[in-house]
């Protein structure tokens, strides 16, 4: 049912930054690395390029306008890249954009949460994903496209 | 002190669709049936019509932006038909806006959220509404419309 | 499989007033208001001459009875109204006999059970009811019973 | 408003004796004495005697029947002795019984709640009584009567 | 102390069968299984007769009617073989009865109460009782008998 | 063992007023009274010599020197009549007092605490005392001073 | 899909016992009685014999052996009777281990663990077995392979 | 590295209003005072001249804005006074951008949060901000300016 | 009612130091700083000077002398500016006391206890006082002398 | 520290498979998928091949051989890739086990943790490893593969 | 930095017995054994003779005198041996005034605290004590002064 | 009962160490000092000799077997020194064995658990020992075995 506009046309992926991200690399660097945001996403540009896929690539502060970004893919996006950030922990409206656009999304963090405060060790987002990454700085986003890909691609076959 | 517009005059009802609202009718059908979100307004716009009072329609995303429009509603408005939907268990902003305002407010949900998720199961907004309806599909917001006006009729006599 | 006494048929629903409602107009009047439970019996059968349907009221003061009732209507009655009352919050055993009957149930509440002390926050018998309405005083039976009949004629279709 | 009966008439107190209490002397005697409901009754009536009040006794094992025995108390007794036993601890019925009729209630215990399970040390109807009194066997009664009668006397002053 | 009418009298057991019981077989039978109460008691007084026992069959709706059963059999019935049903997870009032007359109980459930909703999951009753059954349909009512019928002959001897 | 001072010589009572209680009368009287600790205390000495017992009165408003009070009393005093007053709620050590000198108490309070903020509804001491009597104003005290000579002649006996 | 080997064959049931159970007859004899483990897996082979079903029975102080165990009897026993002991209140690996190889499973336990500290008193494995029998000393056994046998030759039809 | 913007340079300071505050004056004056958010505002400005910084004051309901607000500060401020007012209890956001961003901020309220309500009595945001000040009005804000100066400027020397 | 002694006389505060602030200056440098009592309260001293108003100041280790020293203030002082250190989270009584006397207290911490341990989080006595103050080292004692006068100042208008 | 052995060698990566792996492909295939352990093992062991490290790869039941292995692999191997299976909610030993070698740890799991019962939705392990990555069956092995060597050639540089 | 009074002099230790100590040999000599206090520190006496050091030895009741006991002895002590008997569980005060002078300390017990309430369960105090030994009667503190002069020792070298 | 083998012969006692402990001298240092698991157990047989005990000391990782060398205990050995390490927090089934064998136990800790994380300060079997020591590294273990021996010792006279 997921993923299907017409199989075989190239998969375009949603991928969403959540809030304070485009603060990366000055922000707090001993836990989130030095890289910047827009190598992150240069990152994934080329690796989307190397995996045949488009992304769509989006930092937002606000859940509201998340929660948009969602339900204006419904049918556009095959699937959803998200790092819900702080809204992991407390949002249930974007729980409910990905379960109501029925999206394939892949949940990525930067940090390890499970190590962190307690209040991040809990995802409201998670059980509504497919899967979750986290701990690897940069790499999870490229581990999470690489999974959700394939993912995708396995539910074309 | 509430509804103190001058009586007499045709009521106006400040009506707010809460996040992925504007899904209806694509999202989880067989939880939210499959009218959409213009019929339902329509659907309202019509008892409103019946009941001799006037609606102003508005669904919003943003946290934000639905604490804004009940701020903004302040004496234009004499009551408020809102269905947080997500917002429900999370905003204390709203609860904050509607006690700040003092606008007579119904609290209306598709779904039984009785019968579903833990977390849905707190409302913190509804201690600050006069009444909570929910269970009944669309019919929620009409069973809604109804009990408000009979209220607010009730405090102009 | 809900409501399959023969169609178009005339409708029968069983109300219930929980514990301590033959005390209305008498007990705490600033909460509960003036009306007495005889004067909001009538509204409801006036109501129901209305809507086409028939109704049998009862109100007890112990769970037993109220499991018996409800048992008893199974075959007899299409739909039920209940004001559970303080067994909202305490009684395993009428939400079993309403899963168990099957019959659809509105749950009502005259006073807005979401704004008083904690204990009263949590209703046992609403997740195996079609939906909830409080706050609305007497009004709350006379919606309840609207959406009832509402939700009966649309299995019937 | 309480004890609006005529002032200066002789007092009439409604005696409530909750679950089990008919099993007094046989059950648990290291718990609760050898003493039966019918020694600690009549032992009552003589301090009634002395205090010129009436009294109207009553043991039974329903909650809704407590209920009721209350609400029909409303206009003719002027105070109630009660001791809820089991239903101390799991009731809203019957708290709500005593908040609705008004009736100014002392809550009696014969052994030391705060001694036993932890499941009898809240008290959900003790909230709503003048006071409360456990922990003496049958003299609990008596002295709640007493308090219950100079309680009562001071409201008629 | 148990059993302590003359031994080698035959045995006289009390069973109860709590609230909604009367519904068994028209009732979620994919969880309670065709059987109805009167197959189910036909096949218990089966079971009695080979074991050499007595029974005394009672069906109640009401709490208070299963805690005047108990403390009426004191001195009459040797064991209780009791389902309490939904009061299971509420009934202070039906432990005090058990342990107050000192019969011993043996608790049974239809259902697999361990894999049902979490407020199933606490038994009040089961802590004065001597042993627990649960899981095996009406079966469990006849291991039960078996069970109680045993340990009463191991306390004769 | 308890009260084991040579019987049938006048008894003697140790009577403990907790923290604060200096302020009564003035402290808010909407919720204490206007009574004094003074007028308090002699109408506590007028039951005494009525009921033919010795008080020894104090009022501490440190944890430490109650408990010193307590200890002090070991052989010279047969039992303990307390208001706990705030350390109610927190003071293991007033609790070991107790029971480590094994004096029989009673434990009283003016207000209903049950009728009170949640942190006042738990009591650390009652558990180690033979009964507890709250809600009556000064009458509690009285009250308790009657319940406690009563149990002391009753062991003496 | 259960107890799928060729019908009308020999039933084969694997009985563990879990941590400490070796040390019966000689631990806390007051709790569990004097009956050996020897002396009980007599008793149950008689009854085996009987019932015409065949055991396969082990002993076990390790969870790991335990889950080994019951991984190694997938296609080679039909049911499984088992005692986890101490590993009932902390195991998710047994849990995961009876719900992976889909053995119909019965749980026992020589004591009333309702009755005893309340880290005793939820099930782990509860939740994924048939059902529970708890209370009746080594005749817990005995009722839960007549129980398990009985469950298996119903499926067997 | 904070603060590092040159020093003996004017200080600059970001002063951030949340949800709800330009009902300021309007909104439940009995616990927030006549004092509108504008007057307020120019209170502050005033103060501000005499301590000889600058001040850049913003009010926003939405959650993402002020995130926004506090990351584009970055380098252009170098302190922040905020009143994160609904979004104290609920906003992983905004404590991630302040920490994110390093700005040392002082947490101010109008009202006495700890006499509030349970869920107003948490902070998410106070563990990462220098200090918190509530309970006086809009003096809140002027002690609170007072405070971060003083901070700033002792971080300067 | 509050500060009813004859306004526009010369205004007297007690200032009170809980248990363990004679020890500031050695105690924990790192998070108390390395000003000692001395100067803390020469400094306190200087700004009553400037601001007209009479201080006396007390540091006590002892619950019980601290609850004296505030009802023995009772008509003597106008406010009270404490910092109850590690009764904040403890003391039922010190509440008792502020309440009691109706003194406008004002609560002050040398560090942030938002950002502390868990168990440091909570004030038992904020709720009482007018408002807290906390992080700012000794110059939370300053800000709190200056709010708590500003604040009985516009008592006396 | 980590991975000190002499770098620029081939690393060495332990793989343990916890308690019921061994039934991966006959164990719940809806949950776990179809792929044998002996399947997912010869992948991991090409993707080793590809990378240049070498694997030493163990399934084990027992917690207590799970931190043997880890604790025998101390200096041996370079990282730890573990799937602790029903271990990661109960086992402080395994936790210890990783934390007392050091070794760096990638945390992996076939099914989405966050979406299952709740007892699974807390890891003991996860706060002391890497990283964690769970929900897209065996390619959450790959992933965590990748992720390991990654992390431990960037600490070799 | 902790024992940094000139080295190689003899340590001085800091005895300090809680509240209700003093009842020792009079007081449940069930749990807490015969000896009393008395002998108890001739003991201690003579095993700090024979170890070399010398003791002030504190029995104290009050919770206040405590704290000032640990305060004044910075820097004429090197060492605390402490009984905080009920004060373990309820003081924040006592805790602070360990970690304010940074004086080694080492809690004892006469019983062993994990077997008695849960409210004992919990110690506030060791936490920030070098070590906690219980359950061995007056032997406790013996053990626990050897311990402590060991750990003084080791930090003289 | 305990130690019942022939009194006045050489005690024999069961030396464990738990999960982790022979990675001790290279595991974390800082916490766990350096002296290894060898060094320790040479310590405590030169002092077993002093004290003319003999020891047999076992290491293990599985819980398993720990309960194994418990119960084979059984007779044999007179006392128990553990350390449970990581199993402190969650065995059950080594509770049960000290319980079942009824071995006097002492339970030790290299480190202070009270000032670690949560999940370690509470212990589920110490409630079976004796008593417990903890915080002063190798010491807690000699401290253990002579605190164990005087123990034994006392209950040979």
């Amino acid at each position: 049912m997921k993923g299907k506009r017409s199989s075989k046309k190239r998969l375009r992926i949603l991928v969403i930054h959540g809030p304070n991200l485009t603060l990366l690399g000055q922000r707090e660097p001993e836990v989130y690395g030095r890289t910047t945001l827009e190598e992150m996403n240069a990152e994934l540009e080329r690796l989307a390029e190397s995996l045949g896929v488009d992304l769509e690539i989006h930092a937002r502060n606000s859940e509201g306008e998340i929660v948009s970004l969602i339900g204006d893919a419904l049918g556009l996006c095959d699937g959803l890249l998200i790092n819900p950030a702080a809204y992991t922990h407390t949002s249930v409206a974007i729980r409910d954009a990905i379960a109501g656009t029925g999206l394939p999304a892949v949940e990525v963090h930067l940090s390890n949460i499970a190590a962190r405060e307690s209040f991040r060790q809990h995802s409201l987002t998670a059980a509504v994903a497919v899967g979750q990454i986290s701990g690897f700085g940069s790499a999870s986003y490229r581990l999470g496209l690489q999974a959700l890909v394939e993912y995708l691609q396995s539910c074309q076959d």
